[in-house]
């Protein structure tokens, strides 16, 4: 089965490399993008204003390949790659939950961003907290690195 | 530009067809469901059974086409469709946080299945409230259905 997607846009951010890029929204505090939606589907962006934050799904259009294994940045041993957030996965799609500030011409102006410039946009959905939010008992091998996410940036491990 | 996604595994639920099926894992506390990850993919689920809930990525298989205004289940008037959770969408990905109970034979167990029987597996990322959880001050349209979700089921109006 094949699967066949179009960018319904492109998100602008100020990060034009891997490298110093933050490796999530928790990192990118404050951080302002613009996510351009194609004109032929900005009607669908009608209501969307009223929401606060909202999921991006896009494309991790700058690397090649994939690994099932990978050394996450917040780690320094291999992870199978679905307990990550590594950019590299055998569908190579992104989610990333930020902060709506305003829309205007079928722009979003966003903060948060914590994705490279230019990468193709998927998708925009709502974010709900009775939809999305969960009371998480265990996350896993992140448990250690609890706190420091903010802290972390982008190196070109998975150019 | 094009993108070419591959399923890596098979969702499956007690739901058989859209009428009925829960319309957010909010409307489907305690449902069971398996998520098959194909052999070759099997090896990237290390580390995630250490995960309490998981993000499953999946391709809403049963819909062709879309709208870019759509009525949803949860209101009476027509919304921009990306202001919606909606599965006719330009790029039909859906995205839902489980409650993860076991991992075996590259089998994941999982409860508050929201989806069809049947639906293609896009990726798998652990649920980690640091990146995902964010105090939305305002939810739009979805303000006044606040609280119904669980109560809301599918009809056939994205067949």
């Amino acid at each position: 089965m094949n699967i066949h997607y179009h960018p319904i846009g492109t998100i602008h951010t100020p990060f034009k490399k891997r490298e110093g890029t933050p490796i999530q929204p928790a990192g990118a505090v404050g951080v302002r993008g613009t996510v351009e939606v194609f004109s032929e589907f900005a009607d669908g962006l009608k209501d969307l204003a009223g929401f606060s934050h909202v999921m991006l799904l896009y494309h991790f259009h700058r690397g090649t390949g994939f690994s099932l294994r990978v050394t996450p940045f917040m780690d320094s041993e291999p992870r199978g790659v679905f307990s990550t957030r590594a950019p590299k996965r055998p569908n190579p799609i992104g989610v990333s939950i930020v902060r709506l500030l305003k829309i205007e011409d079928g722009t979003l102006h966003v903060e948060n961003v914590d994705m490279l410039d230019e990468t193709p946009l998927l998708d925009i959905k709502p974010y709900v907290p009775e939809f999305d939010y969960h009371e998480a008992d265990r996350i896993g091998w992140l448990e250690r690195a609890r706190g420091s996410v903010g802290n972390k940036k982008s190196d070109d491990r998975f150019a």
